[in-house]
């Protein structure tokens, strides 16, 4: 269609991004050739390393190209404090947006008994048994709020109290600078059921 | 900040695609690293051999890897219609949107003396060689309605009438399927103006 099948193989190959459609990859296609050659290459081999290499932090199962991940290897890092995700990118989100020192562990998933997600699948053995050493004294739970996230969250509550350690979950209400208009009902209703004293 | 540097190392390549922020790049990094890592390496490798390989077609300067791209090898493409455009986004455009059977002459640019750029980085000697051949009847004038898109418009124009050969510009109006309301307020004008019976 643009008389080079080498472009037309490179505008198919670029849809694997996430949300990255026909358009946007003839753009990122067009734009990598006209001005990014330096860049795009570097990415290339950038990608292919990343790829190859980066597994899964052998202590809390987040992304890493090294056996031990960058913060659990951190002696600065509190251990008695243990916060579990669903996958890297809420660990990112939670490193970027609080001042959290504590260690982390990364389910890779939710429980999602018709998707085959169980206890197995998101390492809860090794969680179990990293309660069981005695380190951690609070495990704090950040599943996304979705119905998969609370049932997860339920149950490594349960996990937590089997073992006598503090759980606690992160607060829900109106997020801040939200309008309360645009809030969805039922975090409406959980701030206002949970609301505090305004002294 | 995620605890494996090859990971932001790669979240910072991605970067260089346009419109991708921070946040998609790294959307795209966990993706990729989570469920695309075969399609993944195949993107790397498709970027690389595509920005080594991809060149310009000697006689349209589009996108091409071998010396004439497709649409000009084809010997079904129709030699007497030519159709001037400022990128090989828009020659895919026009391809996609309309059942074009001439031969395209790509500028890769438009005229802009602050960015230096000038009827020679526009390749217009080798345009005005191929008007001077004799083969071209029809030059078909389709920058961009910009004011150097039109200005460039003007330039080609010109070329065209002192070679003795037909312009013709792409017609103005209310895009179909669009709104008056919405329509800029040149645009309807322009279309208003030009107004054509309704018999
Ligand atoms: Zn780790
Ligand atoms: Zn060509």
């Amino acid at each position: 269609m643009n008389g080079s099948p080498l472009l037309a193989e490179l505008v198919d190959a670029l849809r694997c991004l996430p949300g990255v459609g026909q358009k946007s990859a003839q753009r990122m296609a067009y734009q990598l050739l006209q001005r990014e050659r330096g860049r795009g290459l570097k990415l290339a081999s950038v990608m292919t390393e990343a790829l190859q290499r980066i597994g899964h932090c052998s202590q809390c199962r987040t992304f890493s190209e090294t056996p031990v991940c960058g913060i659990c290897g951190n002696p600065g890092r509190d251990r008695h404090l243990l916060c579990v995700v669903e996958s890297p990118v809420e660990l990112a989100a939670i490193e970027q947006a609080t001042g959290y020192r504590g260690c982390y562990f990364v389910l890779l998933g939710r429980l999602s008994p018709l998707d085959g997600m169980g206890p197995a699948e998101l390492g809860l053995d090794r969680l179990t048994q990293r309660l069981a050493e005695g380190e951690v004294e609070e495990l704090i739970i950040a599943t996304n709020p979705t119905v998969e996230g609370e049932a997860t969250a339920h149950y490594l509550a349960q996990l937590a109290r089997a073992g006598g350690i503090r759980a606690s979950r992160l607060a829900h209400g109106v997020p801040l600078g939200g309008e309360l208009e645009f809030v969805d009902r039922g975090t409406l209703a959980h701030a206002f059921g949970g609301r505090q004293s305004a002294d």
